[in-house]
């Protein structure tokens, strides 16, 4: 950047972060000093956005590298150009987050192979979007030898390998394409990919490789010296020999330097030459960052299903194993501390489920009527479903929690954690020929928070200490009822982070460390993080009423689970 | 009747079946030769209609007597007015069924009290509809005072009195009211009370009591000579002493004759003098018999809720008692065989408590949209609203057995039989973020069906043989989905039958008993039976599949029963 060299009265020191989400990436820009958000812009991915590469039919969603590099360059350029002229020459440092596990196959060069052009269009060529369930299979197989193995190599990850993760997905790709196998030569995470990309250095051997992305989806830990070893893997299959000496033995956290912008790059996102580019990390490890997580503080990200993080001393957790959650990896949200992962797997959308059953009448009778013509009953009908959870929230609050005689089980999507199984579902008991759908409603909610406590209640047991709550996303900003409910049900204060853009103010925040601005990121933390818009105090009595209708929601629970669900 | 006087050429033999339900009288004309319906009238209580004499909050519900004698006289004529001129002369027998129990105090005329000009507008006065709910703290005390006893006076009525029944409803009067108290002689069932008024035998002593009354509803019974000894009754409440001295010892059936109507009655009925009036029956054991019962076989009255009724041989049932059922009685269905009763305490109100829930967004959002005028607003709604049912049951026969994932459990409304528990409530399991209004409603099908197979189970476990189903009431005619699933749920073939007024007809024929056409009811039955409208048989395949979720069904049921209701 010419402008660069002309010297600028203005000595502040910004940073971007870079957050890569399901459908459109975002590039944030903040005063490392005090956080204050600069500028944000958002571009959407273009071939995602136009349907390309999915089959909805069969989950399989596939995300084209061009889409991110394309989007990359729109959004920092556009959050740019809204800043004032002078931010961009004293940008310090850039911090890539993205979805995760979403990974790509590449070739030597690290290049993701639809980068090339005899695969271009093909969907096995691109990066695997997190939400692609094509290899259950390829997941059943890893579980099924894991268990047999004498190291289980899903310890860390909750003792449940996803069809979500790495390891199924890319031995899916290989087992199903031959092309694409044969043009194979290792594989990347999505959030190893920016960094590297943006370096210069895509090496698969030398790409800085994320601890998040590795120690929660691919099985690597310390403890075994890495990736699960290349016995395993080719027990796995054969078509895997090999691959295990072209990916990685050592991980590094968010605050480690992935190196320098190069001038390439730099000139296509009218940024200054040698800005500092962190490690990657998944979105919402970034969040947690974002929204100040700290040891005994867990962190939600509440919409329609939840991911709750945690870190906890090294210290505390010895040597110690939390069964039953997502997964625990040191140093996978903040450095120096073990960060924990677990998550209920239906949350707003229980209450998105409850909405459209109440919908049912309208939809399909009402739509039919003859009475109105079209328009009017359009705008009837959007009218009439847009308003039901508000409509609903406001009477289920008004009902006293001892009036509150309906109990619910929140698995209508299975249970993620404490203890996976998909084979659950839900349950509603307690229903009177007077039970409306306002009671109803609340007893989901109700529901709902019994699954958090469950969760919580699972740390704690294990000796990891859980004080409070923070919490982000859309149901901690629409809903303050659940919100209430839930800091009740678990006796716990909870605090509605106010920053809606808390996965790149937490990319920021790794940004300002590697930029060299805070000797850390708690310290960044401190000084950039965007505070709380609400908080929430437990209710007493109400709280102790809910315990007891938790007993009654866990054996409930545990009788479907045990003898209703068990085939 | 002066034209009687002269011949006419019609030597056929004509009854009146009067039938008195809960808000109107009907009388039924009926051709003795082959139970054709000659002409029918339906007399709404002017009283009752007004909202006289109740008080919903606190479910009150009494009817005055004169509603019973104005609706009478003018169903009655108003059936012989329809009826072709020669009939009327040709009437040989009268028979009653009603509501119960329904009981009232009398005076020592036998006059129900707000007869008399002091108490003409005292409710406590009036009979006390079979819903009346105001003695449930009479019933508890009649319960505990029983289970003390040598001899559990309530053994043959499903060992829990009900507040819904007479000795309940007759010490509630007697302890709140002074008055009426000081007035009382002695208390008359209302199908007691309809033959003795038009024969003229009021006396509370002398009148024939009903056997059908007295057994499932007074714990009359031969094994403790009669009514509970005046010991138990002035335990339970000095103020019953001599009370008992006062009823009766001996009980009659529908066959036997009360008397011949009076020449008063006989002119303001425009009936001839002398036709025979038989003994009262309630009203569900008299459609059973107007449907044609026949040992082994179960007569359903399914509406709101279910009323079971089925009759066993004398020698097949022995000194047996079912237990947990609502009563069994020598002789109060059919002559000569021990009646028994049981029922579902919700069924159809299932349905239609489902319905209100998928309506909420209607009845309170739309209501309340500026989009549409008043009137435009009024009509959509209601249209919506009743096309719920059907629309759902559209949807919810195409889903083959083995889909039908989700469980229901029926207790929505408690659970009467087997095994009477007001404590239980209703359970829904199998929920996932699929489940659609239809496969729910598909569910609470199936869970009434279930409910309706642990009732067939337990007589069948207890020797009560039943090979097949009649059906009665609106859901038998209205609802064909619902009428197979129990098919295929009982694994029996169901028949559903052709008149819509089986009470009024089952009446029609003890008439033709006591009028001397037939010898018995059950040569009635065959004669003047209306016959089917619709038979529905099992489909072996799906029964299979519904034993299977029968038995998570019974499991869940017994979980929620031990371990969420239990306080």
């Amino acid at each position: 950047m010419k402008a660069c060299k002309a010297k600028s009265k203005n000595t502040a020191k910004y940073v971007i972060g870079v957050d890569y989400g399901t459908d459109s990436c975002r590039a944030l820009i903040v005063d490392t000093k005090d956080g204050r958000e600069i500028a944000a812009a958002v571009s959407y991915y273009p071939r995602w956005k136009a349907g390309k590469y999915c089959d909805p039919k069969i989950n399989q969603y596939r995300q084209h590298p061009l889409d991110y590099i394309e989007s990359m360059e729109n959004a920092v350029k556009g959050a740019l150009k809204k800043a004032p002229k002078d931010v961009a020459c004293n940008v310090v440092g850039l911090s890539f987050d993205t979805t995760g596990s979403t990974p790509a196959l590449v070739d030597k060069n690290g290049t993701p192979l639809a980068l090339l052009p005899e695969f271009a269009e093909n969907p096995n060529a691109m990066f695997i979007l997190w939400k692609d369930h094509t290899a259950i299979k390829e997941a059943g197989e890893i579980n099924d030898l894991a268990r047999q193995s004498k190291i289980d190599y899903t310890a860390y990850e909750g003792g449940i390998y996803s069809s979500e993760w790495a390891w199924s997905k890319v031995l899916h790709i290989l087992r199903n394409d031959e092309k694409v196998r044969k043009a194979t030569y290792s594989w990347m995470e999505h959030c190893d990919w920016m960094p590297a990309l943006v370096t210069g250095q895509t090496k698969p051997e030398k790409v800085l490789r994320s601890r998040c992305a590795a120690g929660h989806k691919a099985m690597w830990n310390e403890a075994w010296g890495g990736l699960p070893p290349e016995e395993f893997l080719v027990k796995l299959d054969p078509l895997l020999k090999g691959m295990r000496d072209r990916l990685f033995t050592t991980t590094h956290t968010g605050d480690e330097l992935a190196g320098y912008i190069t001038p390439e790059w730099a000139k296509r996102l009218g940024l200054p030459e040698g800005v500092a580019v962190a490690v990657g990390i998944i979105d919402a490890h970034m969040g947690a960052v974002g929204s100040e997580i700290k040891p005994n503080v867990l962190t939600r990200i509440m919409g329609t299903s939840t991911c709750d993080i945690i870190v906890s001393s090294a210290e505390t957790m010895g040597d110690k194993l939390v069964p039953g959650i997502c997964g625990q990896v040191n140093g996978s949200v903040l450095p120096g501390y073990v960060g924990l992962e677990a998550g209920q797997s239906a949350f707003g959308d229980i209450y998105a489920w409850f909405k459209e059953v109440l919908a049912w009448p309208i939809r399909n009778i009402l739509a039919k009527s003859k009475v109105l013509d079209k328009k009017t009953k359009e705008a009837l009908i959007a009218e009439t479903i847009d308003s039901i959870i508000p409509a609903l929230t406001k009477e289920a609050q008004k009902v006293p929690v001892s009036e509150s005689s309906i109990i619910a089980v929140d698995w209508m999507n299975g249970r993620r954690t404490p203890d996976a199984n998909q084979l659950l579902k839900g349950t509603i008991t307690g229903l009177t020929l007077g039970s409306s759908a306002p009671l109803i409603f609340r007893a989901l909610v109700e529901a709902t928070a019994f699954g958090s406590k469950a969760i919580v209640d699972r740390f704690i047991e294990q000796g990891v200490k859980i004080d409070s709550i923070i919490a982000i996303g859309g149901i901690s900003q629409k809903s303050p009822f659940v919100m209430q409910t839930l800091s009740d049900v678990l006796n716990m204060p909870i605090k509605v982070i106010k920053s809606e853009q808390a996965c790149a103010l937490g990319a920021a925040m790794f940004a300002a460390v590697v930029g060299g601005v805070y000797e850390n990121v708690e310290k960044a933390q401190d000084a950039m993080g965007a505070g709380f818009s609400k908080a929430y105090k437990p209710n007493a009595e109400n709280h102790k009423q809910y315990l007891e209708i938790y007993k009654k929601y866990q054996a409930l629970g545990k009788f479907t689970e045990e003898k209703i669900f068990n085939k």
